[in-house]
């Protein structure tokens, strides 16, 4: 059967179209730089958000309207919701989806009906994918959500729940394996705390650092071979969250040997809660060799909590194409929405028409990305900028054959220090012609 | 003399150009809804950033390289400026210019001496004017940065200050009438407070209340005919400012009466710093009817001080311009650079380069928001959204024909309460869309 | 029968006290400048977080382990709520309480329905009233948390709701005559926006204002006595509430002439997500004579949401009770606890350990500003501070005899201006010095 | 010559005392578990805050009076602040300072005069020094104020700054190495960035890497044994500081080797600007063992910037002492009050009043938070919280002796998960109990 029936396959109509059921700038096979949209792009439909999310806030209950909505038994609206899943990417031509475990089967009375729940889901879904172009970007299992992780999950002060997280992350591994995720990612929703006058931090890290290592063992004692991906976020639902941004995870993964076997899965609205700008932290992990995937979403820059908004802002999708384009593409990653609809936004067709909004933003970061890059144009300024670098003193330096001594020799020898305007503000009104020249086909 | 002489006049040569010291997009003569794009946005160049900026830090010295740097003589480099300032405003073509008293003219030994000062430089400036184009959009006095005022001017604890407040307030009233300002602005950098524990805030607010009409009564006096203008902000340098936003500095003009006798000059970073987006500002300021000037700047998303940067945020100038469009314009106001250029941008030409963004920004804005308005793009989404107040009992509440009994007797009869989405991401879209499309000619 | 069978009437055993389950400050009988702590501290427990809330957040399922867990029906749930709320008042021996309509009744299939649920809950609340010594301190209703408010209430854009919100609060306002609650509350949850984008923000302030001059000539229609209270809030859930903080909502109280028909109710954690001390809203309300009742609760410093927690800081509860006392106490207002346990703090028990917590941080706040007052600490720095304003040129300023033509001769004849220290730092010591004696008995 | 002519020797009094001029906590020869107060609490002066500190603000001249204020040679005038220094050192029994390079001499023309002008005033302090009890906690270099560090320091575009950094570090060491300071000191004040645009990050950040390993070699050369320290600051000056918070810093010390080689001074308002308490600092820093020095001090928990205010809050200044005494104190580093006084404190005294009331907070901070650990109180709540640790699958889990298989399978026979009351609330309460019993002798 048909859940979206008042969608039709979305199609590309260019940047007049007034359609809110139609793509204004993202064109699959558009060719960019020798690779379609689509593979330059590789979006991913966050089943969570979008199967799973009945639009409640703390201060209400849920709004959404869908068209699985008057199915009541728990297993027969998880197949139905695969069903519209399926649906909904194809109308979408989407090429990836991502999923927790709870997202797509419901919870038994024991974990062992939970994991039956979960193998039957997972064969529907192994099915629909045979006969799909939308393979599974990553998964995931959620060890935040029920009451049983209110202290945490590896890193709980409860070693049964310790227990219950490591089988848990088993089966999603086994799962991964069987529907072949691209990566599997950790976000460790209540890794963290509530207040350190409770919590024996030291012990807490420690776990968690073995949980990782016993997570890697076990894909590799069973085959599997996607990217292990770690997602930071500074706080919420925790007060303070262990993997806060992408430094602090990278001092962890090196504290703990596990800098080469963890990529990173950034999302916006974590970087600014964290205080960065989400280039900031995809820039991060490039220059460290770890920008493994993308969870694209944008916060609310005056709202402290994490909105999970559809990304629109085309200054964010340029600078995080710009960085994406450079770090070579993404590999086993993609571009996942991690993003709702608002509250607001309660209607089955919003689910289309927010993911057009956020397929077409990030379309147009490539487009801009692509010729700012192609032209040099950043380039050519950080040329310019370091070019004392390349020579003298400065290749000294990078090359390390200089000294303290040497160095002040040189310092004290110096008539002047000469440094040369950093002309920001050129900068900013040259990024904004080329956002404004994107679709003028020069 | 020269002061800038590697700029020329600044010319408008269209978006593809690559040269920092021309217009993209601003083209003071180009007719957008009947008017010319210079009488619409009514650029004004701030003099405290840019003749009297030494891009300072908190941690750091100034780092400014300008052409007046070897003049010594405190009233030399004071006309020096005055005669860089007009070569500036010719050059950049802005039609208006703002000051602080103490950005013209040196402190003398004495507040007689002061005033002396001030006397000579505006004699100066108003020679310049009369074979200028570019006139005094507002002025102000510094009443804030002298050790004097370390406890506030206004709302100081000491009466002295209070009276030292006065005498410059009512100099400045007089310079403004001398040289035609069209506005006098009050902004409170210390009226507020750094701890309430050794505050009396009702003495203080009591007093910035007379300080303001003694301030309305001897303009009235001297037949001063410029637009009051009050400049909310909600801290720094004060933990605490009284304007703290717009909202409350209508508060208080309530409470003092004074609220038809002043209107708003609303800044971008101060909105932002409140906790608010600059459009809300505006909007409340409009729907008040007391939106009378902007100060155009914008701060930094993540930090928490008042960056004052040259505006280029397409988004922000966008809405901008859409409440002023709605305002019917800004009549005695414009649109104040209260912005300076970067520490890291200390040539003498980036004051040029930084104004150029800023200006191609705002005209960008202006672009947008009209042909947004044209086509009642926003007017229609809220005329479809608030229809019900158009007949029914949404008439009758409008027009104050109902009660709680008939509203209670409506809503009990009622079948059920039909809401439509917001549609919010498609809304964001559609902006996205007017910007891209702006320079199209469609 | 008895509910909380682990927590037996809570006594006062003084601070050495380890018995979590005692309270080591509150002494209700202890009298303080010749009244009951009692009688001071007026505290209140809130129905919804006590008796309603599941401990839910964003990112997981609620964690509450409650006595009527096992009760299924929602009218024998509401009634056994009821009965242990009397059981828990009684235990804590607190003299008042407060409720929202959805908290004490189960809404049903129809507004009939649902008003005919709250009148058995409120029959059987009045008769157990009448056998308690507590008092409903304030009531209010939800006009926010169900899909209906989607859009705001008394601000939607579709009248219905607007009228189902007006029937809601006529009801409210009858159960608070019937129930003789000392005030009625008005939060609007949702009277804000998500977006200016969709929003005619002039006509939704507008209708707020009608909204609250219809409640106010209802109360009068049926003689409710109660004081009408208004409680800001700058965001969360919406992005934007109209009533953004107390000088906000004083604007809009003066504008539709309501300032001398609604006190504040001021909330601590709302106060800091405004980005205000919670002792600046008390005092901004003070000075205007509009404090009316306070929501005592307090936030995380560091999280940008309403955490509600338990109140514990001394420092915002003596600076709370130097502002209450100073107010001359809270006449029909008293201290609610807006404030809920931890989602780790699930266990039954912890709705009593956490209001003993606050409740003696309060009492300890008490004594401490009582003390201070007492010895006018600072009181003397702020006579001292601001002396220069009872006499000469001071006195004029404060009694209006002055002008800018006389305040100017008196800042021109100055030979200096001579501020003091403010002491900031011997203040913040003093204020130490106070707290850690208040309990020695000197 | 007697320079604060105002201020006697300071004595302890004790709580009741009202002299500002006295200590109430602070007794440094009160032994508390073994040690005295001043070997516990190791007080530093910061020699920038307290003798070359003007008192400006980004709005406002400096307000600062001080007795060389006459003084207008540069060479004398750091003389005679040397002079000040040790006599305030003295009058507050102080048993450490610190300074940077420009903080003690003036600059001069060229570095070599620079560094001659140094040479004068070390040797005036090494004379001081032996005759004083005061020694020096740490130095370091300012290599971020003057305009040649406008793009940074070791992390400049210009590989001549670079050079001159190097040279003025490799004369701090010598200088360290001269006056026996027990640590040198690296906080990056513009080794970061205003903006990604226009920045090479990586190549920054390997030259930081670069540099540090040329000092320390060049430490190892001329046998300077002070410990290296870091200062993490997440913003201002710059928009973003390679050394964000302690974890940031953390993951670049290991990723360049570095992290056996530096420890952390942690500063308590950089720590809140990056949104941590100061205590996670503490902690983070501890349980890695690298807790070397803290920078005493306060932010403003509602402002966006380094308010560098002195210590007050006796909640931070117990938790920071329960860090540093479960890290056994502090080694070579101490408490160095990095506090400035307010601008509106600006009189000689306030240097006195404000040094006591940030000692006498910390004095009380020592004494809660020795008490709690002498009688284990958070040690037993987090025995009992983790014991699942210490036995079975948790031992298991602890000691690597499990794997995701037998997890699972332990999992899967659990019956049930149980977890308890983290009871925050109650552990809140506890610790006010043990500040308001602090100086009851019990």
């Amino acid at each position: 059967m048909e859940y979206f029936t008042n969608v039709k396959k979305v199609k590309y109509e260019g940047i007049d179209s007034k359609n809110p059921l139609a793509f204004k700038i993202y064109n699959a096979e558009e060719i960019i730089g020798g690779k379609t949209m689509e593979e330059h792009l590789k979006f991913s439909v966050a089943y969570w958000h979008t199967f799973a999310e009945e639009l409640t806030d703390p201060f209400g209950s849920g709004t959404a309207i869908r068209p699985w909505d008057n199915i009541t038994d728990p297993m027969e609206k998880a197949k139905a919701k695969v069903e519209a899943a399926f649906e909904l990417f194809d109308k979408l031509n989407v090429p990836y989806f991502a999923f927790h475990d709870v997202d797509i089967a419901p919870e038994g009375e024991s974990l062992k009906e939970t994991f039956e729940n979960m193998d039957i889901i997972v064969d529907l879904i192994k099915e629909k994918m045979e006969t799909s172009k939308t393979k599974l970007l990553w998964n995931t299992v959620n060890n935040f959500s029920h009451p049983r992780f209110v202290h945490g999950a590896a890193s709980s002060n409860n070693a049964d729940v310790f227990a219950y997280a490591a089988a848990k992350v088993k089966k999603g591994l086994e799962v991964g394996k069987k529907l072949g995720s691209q990566s599997y990612v950790f976000w460790g929703g209540r890794e963290g705390y509530e207040s350190l006058l409770n919590t024996d931090m030291g012990l807490e890290v420690d776990n968690l650092g073995r949980f990782f290592h016993m997570a890697i063992d076990y894909a590799s004692k069973i085959g599997y071979e996607g990217q292990f991906l770690i997602e930071p976020k500074p706080k919420e639902p925790t007060s303070h969250q262990y993997d806060f941004d992408v430094a602090t995870t990278h001092a962890f993964l090196q504290k703990y040997n596990l800098d080469d076997k963890l990529k990173f899965n950034i999302e916006a609205n974590h970087a600014t809660l964290a205080g960065h700008s989400f280039e900031h932290e995809l820039r991060y992990a490039r220059i460290n060799k770890m920008l493994g995937s993308v969870d694209a979403n944008q916060g609310h820059p005056l709202l402290g909590w994490d909105t999970d908004e559809f990304p629109s802002d085309m200054y964010a999708t340029t600078l995080a194409m710009y960085e994406i384009l450079k770090n070579g593409g993404l590999e086993k990653g993609g571009l996942n929405f991690d993003s709702k609809v608002r509250r607001t936004s309660f209607e089955p067709e919003d689910l289309f028409r927010a993911h057009i909004v956020g397929m077409d933003s990030f379309a147009l970061g490539l487009k801009v990305a692509h010729k700012m890059i192609e032209e040099n144009v950043f380039e050519n300024i950080i040329d310019k900028r370091y070019k004392s670098f390349n020579e003298g003193i400065g290749k000294d330096i990078v090359e390390g054959n200089t000294d303290f001594d040497k160095l002040t020799e040189h310092a004290l020898n110096l008539k002047e220090v000469k440094n040369e305007s950093g002309q920001l503000e050129v900068i900013k009104g040259v990024l904004n012609q080329y956002i404004l020249q994107a679709l003028s086909g020069k």
